[in-house]
């Protein structure tokens, strides 16, 4: 048959092994999540049933990849980060990508209907890419550059969809008013004008969904003596709260370790 | 802010640029199908709802992906092929795979009810990579490739799944029997022990589907003279017929034109 | 022995392939030329002495290496093309440029004191990189590009030195009377202010050096009958002319010859 | 100028820059210094001339990149280690090894006379590769590779040649005798059928040449006062010694901070 033939255009698939002995991080963003959003009438500036979809998407790939010990995502868009050690696809970086965001929009799709109750109006799609990080300090400095731009974007848009929605500011009329200012004016602005305490605002807007891998004790029923003890499991926790600080790192070591 | 402080772990991505001027091909493929058709009852050794539906997921990547001349598909794996010159996504490797296989993924979930009259059992993945060929011949090369390879896999699935259902041999059995046999032996097999003609089964299962962008004219009625004139419109047709031979490229040599 | 333990270390190499089936181009360059150039007392604009050392060193790489067909030098670079189908070195991109410069410069210091009668001042250096080109088109324009190159900036370089060695401007003052000019008031300014017809300069100084694999006929005395016939040697040849054009190629299609 | 219509080939060069924050090595090798060394009589297993000569040339090279912070040297290469937060050449990572590996060749021709009272027969050449690790114990392993093979190798060539010239072995008697052997057997026949206590062989030989920046003490003679005090000054430091356990490390822990 002539296969054999043909078989060389094989070899033209270049190698993309990603070095080893670094952390791997996958980050996948919505495409066009703009028009996305609007055209699935999001709640501005965030739509709680967007972000609860989001996560258990994520919880779906760590579930299918154990070697994602931590994920980090908000808006449009999660961070998925690889052991070091990891050999996973023989660190094939497209390997890696393509996998993770795939499983991801399927789960996106599948589970839709779970948190809207209306159907998808088009199918949506996320690019990835992969980026590698050294050090466990470049590797906090990433999350934490998601984590702060995060807290920007969302401070942001808390502002100007209060000047659109509550004070009934044209977008140009409130985009004019925000340029420029720092977060303070914001704060500021948001107590003042429509007594919302920013701090207050709800920990998964203003932080993002931290997922990682731990244990907890459970209760378990043993059926023959008919009492309870408590067990470890493998879990998947998600907080919202700052990891730009070391104290959640120092309270999370094992995070990092190898 | 603290973000300029962070900022700085962006530039720890690196450039992943396709050379210029090279044909690109990303194939994606689907994860551990051999389990996800068998829970899905595909028909053996080819379910036309499951190529149904890869097809017309193919045919909405085009739809997007205006660069993607041609396409390539059979079983669970489809190859596009980007035009030479493209610049799309800046020819950033990654970028290509990812929106590609996500978007697919995407219809795949979300026109799965189209073709099938019973719910996804779970939701399925694809992984994808990008291969570069530099000429027209490297090219073709690729496509006879896959073209060869789904001819060797189909016709031993025939004789394999036609001694399991009609002599009851069990799949052990019918490995056995199949083990370093020729093409002639297959064929024979078929047509003597089946009545089988292997050369009448449908073409979409013995040569694959392959999808391209071409103009065909179209009937358009001119509503103020009544009349109907006939117009050059885009379309994406498909074919199931032999790409390996010249004849078929001669008849469409547009497609290998710069 | 402990080295087990540490020969994990050698997987941190990554691969290096280059695409198949493309032209392979190695372009050195010297580090810091103007200063070398100046130090050893150049002739300027164009140093017969070191064009003769550079085209031998480059004579001598493709004497090691029968995979580069052809390659074309001017001022303190050379380009080494290696022929599409090679599989020097694995097409490992490092050991390519590598050995190919550190080969070079080791003639360069070498063979210095067959063309100049004083001592190296110190000892040059080169860089080396790897550029990939999938067509012959794009290969020819290559070599257009860096003879356009090499005629521009010696048409510059020639009118420059004239003004400065031949009417006593300094250096500034004549760049700033050819700030901006183009080739037509070049060639005049050279003809009218120093009676040179810049056609007429020599060769080598507007073309550059073109060196290519060939066969020519050479006598060979036979011992037994006394009598000289012609054989077919190989051969590089050396030639200053044009290689723009399409006449050159049309003569010598056998070097883009796969 | 037709320049334009060329220049677009420049864009085929692929950005090759080396993930940040980690350690760049360049290793260098001799190409064929198998025959080489034979072709210049080298004495056996080890000659002083030859590794004098490497270790100027890489002092050479370590004086014209302060980004290099040490190199490690045995038989005919050299590893050069580049600090981390590096931005040489945009690290990029054909620059880095053609101008290190160039450079060296250059210095190894011209210096040739000051260590070899012959001329060189052929001039020689070396490759290049560049290596990226991520941590400082990938980094210390690396150079523990290289030391355990140089040692691994010497104790080898040592027991070789003294089989060969001391007990007129042929080369093939001798390899013979030694295959398979472990290093006690080999410290062993060194001592008792030659008299030679392996670990009194000279250092340089048994464990290679480490260099490193550091700064010294030197005493600085002022003329005005015609006394002597004692000053830092930059050195680049030679030593031949254990570099696997911790304590020299322990001891120069500079030379892994940031
Ligand atoms: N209303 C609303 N919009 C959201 C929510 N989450 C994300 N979005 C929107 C806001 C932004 O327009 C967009 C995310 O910004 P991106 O920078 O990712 O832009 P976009 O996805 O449009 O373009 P891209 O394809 O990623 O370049 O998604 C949400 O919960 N509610
Ligand atoms: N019954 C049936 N099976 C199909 C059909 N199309 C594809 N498959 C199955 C047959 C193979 O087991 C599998 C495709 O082979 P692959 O080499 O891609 O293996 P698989 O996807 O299991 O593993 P992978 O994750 O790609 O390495 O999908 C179909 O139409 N009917
Ligand atoms: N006088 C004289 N100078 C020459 C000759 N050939 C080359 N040069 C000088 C002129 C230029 O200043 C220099 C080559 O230009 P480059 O752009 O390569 O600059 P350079 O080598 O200084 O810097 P680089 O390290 O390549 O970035 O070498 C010659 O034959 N005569
Ligand atoms: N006699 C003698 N030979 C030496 C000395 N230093 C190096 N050599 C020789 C011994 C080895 O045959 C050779 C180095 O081994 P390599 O593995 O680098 O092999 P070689 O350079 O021949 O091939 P390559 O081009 O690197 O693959 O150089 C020396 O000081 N004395
Ligand atoms: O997936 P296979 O087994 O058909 O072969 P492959 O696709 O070349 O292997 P991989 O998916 O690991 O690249
Ligand atoms: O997508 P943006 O605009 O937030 O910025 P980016 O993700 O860095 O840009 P790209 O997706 O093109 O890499
Ligand atoms: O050169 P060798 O044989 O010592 O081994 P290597 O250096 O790992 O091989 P290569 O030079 O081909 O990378
Ligand atoms: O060296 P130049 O300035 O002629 O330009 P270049 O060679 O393209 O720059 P680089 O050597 O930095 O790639
Ligand atoms: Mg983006
Ligand atoms: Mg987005
Ligand atoms: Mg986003
Ligand atoms: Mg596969
Ligand atoms: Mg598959
Ligand atoms: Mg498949
Ligand atoms: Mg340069
Ligand atoms: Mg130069
Ligand atoms: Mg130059
Ligand atoms: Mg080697
Ligand atoms: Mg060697
Ligand atoms: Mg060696």
């Amino acid at each position: 048959m002539a296969q054999s033939k043909f078989e060389y255009v094989r070899n033209f698939e270049l190698d993309d092994s990603i070095l080893k002995n670094c952390w791997i991080v996958i980050r996948i963003d919505g495409k066009g999540f703009h028009k996305f959003s609007s055209a699935h009438n999001f709640v501005k500036p965030n739509d709680n049933r967007a972000l609860d979809l989001m996560n258990v998407c994520a919880r779906a790939v760590m579930g299918e990849f154990g070697d994602i010990v931590m994920a980090y995502g908000e808006s449009d868009e999660f961070s998925f980060v690889i052991r070091r050690s990891s050999s996973l696809y023989s660190r094939r970086s497209s390997k890696l990508s393509s996998c993770i965001v795939s499983l991801f929009t399927s789960h996106y799709v599948w589970k839709w209907s779970q948190f809207f109750d209306f159907p998808l109006a088009y199918p949506p799609a996320f690019d990835a890419r992969c980026v590698v990080y050294p050090t466990d300090q470049n590797l906090r400095d990433y999350l934490s550059w998601r984590q702060a731009d995060s807290h920007i974007n969302n401070l942001y848009n808390t502002c100007f969809w209060a000047l659109v929605q509550k004070k009934n500011l044209s977008c140009k009329e409130a985009e004019a008013q925000l340029k420029g200012t720092l977060s303070d004016y914001k704060n500021e602005l948001l107590f003042s004008e429509f007594g919302i305490n920013y701090n207050n605002e709800q920990p998964r807007h203003r932080k993002g969904s931290f997922l990682f891998r731990t244990t907890e004790k459970v209760p378990v029923l043993d059926k023959r003596t008919n009492s309870t003890t408590l067990k470890q499991k493998k879990v998947i926790q998600e907080v919202h709260q700052d990891i730009i600080g070391d104290q959640f790192w120092k309270e999370r070591s094992f995070l990092l370790d190898p």
